[in-house]
């Protein structure tokens, strides 16, 4: 019997469009939480989203997209699983419920409600290159910011 | 690379609360459906919907509990992936939404909720021992729902 | 000060396309419900949607358009009072979870939808040219309909 | 015919739990705004909340309960038209969505997932002894909030 609902479950989240060195530096984050076992959630959609449920994907990990729109088919092509939450982002919330913590890379106003609305619930965040609000554990690397996260939580 | 968005996704609707007799067929659904390949997507929580969650575990398929509540503690233990969407009822949508067609098993009000989210969405519902909603293809064994929603999709 | 809270709020379900016959008995059971102080919730849109809001509109009562988009220039123009849900059909349930019971007015899976997710909460629908569903009060005239649910809520 | 959906619509953002003083002035802002013809569209619960909406009430202007819960009866005596979405934090969105600016009062993590879904869609928030976010117009007393969002949207 598969204890799936006791894996550990880590929130990523940042911006749909992205320069190429953040791009790179998320495809990192999700290479090493794949690697370290955890499944990771994410909005399912560009930029941030994408780069890292591509690195989840080369590591053979499981990545779910949980997606604004009402068709799966909007999700990147490295998603696992795909949830069509057909809700705008009304699903960050959604995300923030499902994890037991996050990392934060980069990202607008949509990453910054998904910083709050985890913190809200007493859940850890660790930013990388983003929005330096109070009770973010701000890092300096994809590595740093998984293995905190890893302790945090 | 995993190419999961391109993977069946099959819904089963039931109930929270079921006969043995309804939770052997149910969990029969399950099994065929994981050995079939198919991911399944269902609400998470007891009744027809762990019974499903059973048998999709002990083929070792992959199962997401699309949750009620905000917690993911509340999905049942055979769940793969817990999405704890914390929007009650409104959560039935997003299965509709998140599945290629779906199987109703027995069930009440909220089974039939889906099953109208559903063919809605002009998607394929097979039903067993429940609702004889106009649109609603009629099946009497676990093995016939299974195969007739894999024809259907 | 105001008792807002403990109005009598009634939802009004049914397509977003109609007949203009269904047009005239919807537009009647608005203006009904407006003239006992009943408070109207509906999905804000086309259809049966636009003629019980042009109806509590032509008394003067208040009509909430729960809307599906995340725009509120999506409503039709008779609504009062527009919620911009962003969550597609998802807002159904909260429409349900908002009243104290509701009219069904003719309408397809959406309005199947939503009659499921208000018996499903204990609460009385009236039908009127509607599914024939167990537990909907058929009733034959708009005149009916407002009566029956003002007498079961 | 009324034109409701063009009336002025703002949102008013802070915590469930608030000081005396906070109380007060957000207490002053829904008088303010009621007073000017704004509906005023908030949680619907305690605190910041009730404050705004026990002002607006005072003005006999309508205020609109957007609540986390399925239950219209826990919206506080204030509220004009309840909505009970049932959805939990994933309801600060839907605020955001359907107001065409904010004022921001006090609060904490759930408020400024509020102030971060309505500047991401572009929509101005004044902010009153809250967070310092950027795209935030910081303001020194109720009458400067109210004038300021409504020379702002």
């Amino acid at each position: 019997m598969r204890e799936g609902a006791q894996q550990i479950r880590i929130g990523v989240y940042g911006g749909g469009v992205c320069t190429d060195e953040i791009y790179e530096k998320a495809r990192k984050v999700g290479k090493l939480l794949a690697s370290r076992g955890a499944v990771v959630y994410c909005g399912g959609l560009g930029g941030v989203m994408k780069a890292v449920s591509q690195g989840v994907s080369e590591e053979n990990g499981t990545v779910v997209g949980i997606l604004p729109g009402r068709d799966s088919r909007t999700a990147n092509p490295y998603t696992s699983i795909p949830v069509a939450t057909g809700t705008g982002n009304a699903r960050n919330t959604m995300i923030a419920n499902s994890v037991h913590g996050a990392i934060a890379i980069d990202g607008q106003y949509g990453t910054l409600s998904e910083i709050a609305l985890t913190l809200g619930q007493n859940k850890s965040v660790v930013g990388l290159h983003t929005w330096g609000i109070k009770g973010v554990v701000g890092v300096k690397s994809p590595e740093e910011a998984v293995s905190r996260i890893l302790e945090l939580i």
